[in-house]
């Protein structure tokens, strides 16, 4: 249970608990909006699945949004948010999609399969993307394929926007060079789907291919706001607005110390996190996190506090409740995590 | 969103939705209660987060739970399931714990150092145990700290109900007997702290110690309710009672499909998921599990129904809203995930 009175400062959280740093946060999203000003960046909210966080990218410029799931898009029509949404994910529940265009909000969705436009066309959605493989084994129809399947969304009464596709796979390719000529490789398929397809969307490219990705007529990139240790190691020009504080619950002399931050408030598909100060992390548990002090360091003390940098933000923002904005250890506010779910 | 009416058929259900397999779940309680009755096994709620189920494992005998978080304890208590917890970890905020025991709850706390104790004696808490490192890195006093420690807590006006330790290094030893050496080692570190100590309780052990461990006087086991495909690599009594149930929204003729539970719905820090009917899982990202059919076997189609098995059951429970409890395809009740947070 978390005190609905906001303390002054991050001494006074209950951990672990998301920070994110304002002044970060707003460079950030201003950096991305230089590039890739109001509708060319259609942020992906399932990086933070905050409407707080989403409504500040709205008000450097963007009034579209990318969604992974239903109840996301759900949210973002609550929080006033739907002017326009693109669901880039194929859904078979539709119905509560529909409800949500009956009602005003406009919702695109990305259909790759005939089985997929029937439901969107049987769930009274009226506009789609023709989601393309454009490379990532995932989604996505062959490009040979997205022409006929454009006809046949045409036919069951579909505005097709265009196309979209995904080129994950390039993502954290650390080599610049070799993201740069995969990203390249990824969009010839997608133009040359598009060609086949029409509309005049272009839907594609995440924060690792914002500035190689030179084909999207709109960017899904999600990860820049709030960042994690696995896109710091590419050397973006975005910081990183996340951290975990943790509180030190334990100390051995033995070597190491424990703080209240483990798999239960961190995305671990990525490896382990990272401490900002440096200590060396040696695993997590459920609700712990155990390190020793960076080389030359002394350990910390029961009671203090720790930042913990997650390697993976979409995993770990969706364990928790709320973030705080902070500047540096003054709370400025309390956001909440009002995305999460399906 | 989920619909308040409760599907008869687990293909109604939203996804990615947590199956309980009702007789599995039944029988590996009836198991594990056979082996440690009554007050012998102190189930350990973290794996399940789930106050319903926390009923049934009382139902089967078990009058007293383990907990990890402070949350966890609070939501025990509001369950009317507060009768014994133990709350086996370290914790700073302890005024939480202070007006739940005030109110009449039994809340006895680990105690690792002269700050924790400190903390727990100024909180109002009552009943303590001695936690002590038998060989797992994490929290823990010395074994020969643990009598001092002991001293300064009934000093603090505390009772020493006795030590705990546990032995988690030892649960995933593959080789039994190496398992059963290296339990029995621990086991030997915490009767010589329980010695220095004294009280009636050596809490201690779990799922993959629950056939070696000679030593306890309760046994701190969580994972046997539901299994995870870790432990189920032991070769213990216990079934796999969870799957995640998913959906699959795409299907590519180049021999993969994609189902809709992904990152977020599955715990990843012991690698990825496995898929009931053997199909070979590629990865998952944040709301997808990439799989290729089984050896011999065809592709599935658009809207078919899978069974995802999660590698590590805590960290996957905690990020679900609810569980659906099913006979085979048939939802018999929805439990609230409820004891989620912190």
């Amino acid at each position: 249970m978390i005190n609905n009175k906001l303390p002054s400062n991050v001494a006074e959280l209950p951990t672990p608990a998301p920070l994110v740093d304002a002044a970060i946060l707003a460079a950030n999203l201003a950096r991305m909006a230089e590039a890739w000003p109001g509708e060319r960046l259609r942020p992906h909210v399932k990086a933070h699945k905050c409407t707080e966080l989403a409504r500040h990218q709205r008000g450097v410029g963007h009034p579209g949004f990318t969604c992974a799931t239903i109840r996301e898009v759900e949210g973002m029509v609550a929080a006033g948010l739907g002017q326009d949404l693109l669901l880039a994910n194929e859904v078979l529940d539709a119905s509560r999609l529909g409800a949500l265009v009956a009602a005003g909000a406009r919702v695109t969705v990305a259909v790759d399969s005939p089985a997929i436009v029937d439901v969107a066309a049987r769930a009274g959605l009226r506009e789609v993307l023709i989601d393309v493989n454009v490379g990532l084994p995932r989604c996505g129809c062959s490009p040979d394929d997205a022409g006929a399947l454009a006809e046949l969304a045409r036919g069951a009464g579909l505005e097709v926007r265009g196309v979209m596709g995904y080129e994950g796979h390039t993502m954290i390719v650390e080599d610049r060079a070799d993201r740069a000529r995969q990203v390249a490789e990824s969009m010839a398929l997608l133009e040359r789907a598009h060609a086949a397809v029409g509309g005049p969307v272009r839907s594609a490219g995440g924060t690792g291919s914002w500035d190689l990705n030179f084909s999207a007529t709109e960017l899904q990139a999600g990860s820049y706001a709030l960042m994690d240790t696995a896109y710091a190691a590419l050397g973006l020009p975005f910081g990183p607005a996340l951290s975990i504080l943790a509180t030190v619950i334990s100390v051995n002399q033995g070597g190491w110390a424990v703080a209240d931050c483990g798999l239960k408030a961190l995305g671990m598909d990525h490896g382990n996190p990272s401490l900002a100060d440096g200590s060396v992390v040696w695993f997590c548990s459920d609700e712990h996190v155990i390190f020793s002090p960076p080389e030359g360091g002394s350990l910390p003390q029961v009671g203090d506090q720790v930042r913990v940098l997650p390697a993976h933000v979409d995993p770990t923002m969706a364990y928790h409740e709320r973030l705080y904005l902070v500047e540096d250890d003054r709370v400025l506010e309390a956001w909440p995590v009002d995305l999460r779910g399906w």
